[in-house]
């Protein structure tokens, strides 16, 4: 991670920290959301929304916090509960037991329920939006998360079958994955109050970056190490799930997670072109996906 | 339920089916949430709400339905992640198989995210409220819900050992039951706007119709039988809950029960004294607690 990312890094978990430290929720309820929050998570959501915020002016980053606490909250939850026995069945997250395996099942469901709510109130509590940014950034949050997003692609994503092709594949994703980090740079567009023509680019590069990331992410579990990745790999082949390399093996899934990173390097050189504003920042996200040759 | 309470009833219905025919979401995502929305609730919560409005002005019915809709669609999600094998492990609700019994636990899981999801964008998309509005039930709403409220509720309850006494037993229950019904009445009075006192009295109102619901249901478990009540009786014993009859034996039980209901009754009263309208009408709530003489 390049310098301007490790800054906002360390400014999200100060917001983050003081977040949890002045919420009024019973302690044995805190504690399983706190467990999952802070296991280690590379914030690549809230850097996102933060980063493009910072690009726009410095003094617009802490108008964002706010926002990408929610979004990280809501991102924690979906892992809770993508874990379960019922679910993906996980027991490693990030090098530690998942939520569900440290504390138990129901704990798990409902401290993910909490960060869920929980984080629609902390949009609504922040004191820097106005009432019209706040209900823009709830209904693109909802939109993204709920039943025609990130939830619904998980339960196709269950559903799907050895019969699944490369097309429910990428719809799949693009509602798993995609949709949140669509709603970081919305979330941003939408506080900098950006026109419609940059914020579409900036979607543009966001889905880029989740077919990338989702890509990257299948590629590991089959190339991984366990310590490498912090979770057990070569559990898609295990779930017989549907993935880049099962469909297209694995030299064509290197290929297709290069084209999806040129496409996203070029959406950000058109959004620098037609703006002056120095979005070749956000390649560094595109970076860490970037296979490295010896591997 | 008197004439009032169904009409109001109706008109929720029929929003209720609207806000799903025009929802955009995958069939195979709404199926499991419509399966539980329609399950043959009572709406009490809902209904509480637009009997709220409806007593300031007929008027101000229709800007609650929104918010009506959502509360009952955070209401249902907790129905069916309570129902859950790792949480009470219920078969049946309302005479039908449970969601994860109807489907599987993953999707009941997922469909309960959904509807949580959801539920806050459904407020945010209502057309007939200010954003300012809009931000105070939002707040409200994730407050009630959330780790502050229902959530911590349902945990407490699940975490509640035998030695819990008759303090333990209140607090859980004005967490997991009665945040929601208090909502529905301060949903109301932001709605109507309605002044700090008259809001006050309102919450009065709803803790005591919340506890008496509780103590309610209690009893049922015990006296009640699978056809009256619509699921498992005796459960509670089962699962080794403490519950009021539990705790304060039956009869005692009863007189609490009494005791609820005359103390929401009277705040019905200075309600109506104070104001001049005719909180009466509220009474019909606590009428469907009162137990028959003759059972």
């Amino acid at each position: 991670m390049e310098n301007n990312l490790l800054t906002l890094r360390t400014l999200f978990d100060s917001a983050l920290d003081e977040q949890i430290r002045f919420v009024m929720t019973p302690i044995e309820m805190l504690k399983p959301m706190v467990y999952s929050l802070k296991n280690g998570g590379k914030r690549l959501r809230p850097l996102l929304l933060l980063s493009t915020l910072s690009i726009q002016s410095t003094d617009l980053i802490k108008s964002g916090l706010k926002t990408a606490i929610a979004l990280e909250y809501i991102h924690t939850y979906s892992l809770i509960h993508d874990d379960l026995p019922a679910m993906d069945d996980d027991e490693i997250r990030r090098g530690q037991p998942t939520n569900h395996i440290q504390f138990d099942e129901a704990t798990a469901i409902l401290a993910g329920d909490a960060l869920l709510t929980d984080a629609f109130g902390i949009i609504v509590e922040d004191d820097l939006l106005s009432a019209e940014t706040k209900n823009k950034l709830i209904f693109e949050l909802s939109r993204a998360a709920g039943s025609h997003g990130m939830v619904a692609g998980q339960l196709s994503d269950i559903q799907a079958n050895e019969e699944a092709d490369f097309d429910d594949l990428v719809t799949i994703h693009s509602l798993k994955t995609g949709k949140l980090f669509t709603f970081a740079v919305k979330a941003a567009a939408i506080i900098a109050e950006l026109d419609e023509q940059e914020m579409q680019l900036l979607v543009d590069f966001s889905e880029h970056f989740g077919r990338a990331y989702q890509i990257h992410n299948d590629i590991m579990d089959v190339e991984g190490t366990e310590e490498g990745t912090g979770k057990k790999v070569k559990k898609d082949q295990k779930h017989h799930k549907v993935t880049y390399p099962s469909l297209l093996g694995l030299e064509a899934s290197k290929q297709e997670l290069k084209k999806e990173l040129d496409a996203g390097k070029d959406k950000l050189r058109q959004l620098n072109k037609q703006t002056n504003k120095p979005y070749q920042q956000l390649n560094a996200f595109l970076d860490l996906l970037t296979l490295k040759e010896a591997s």
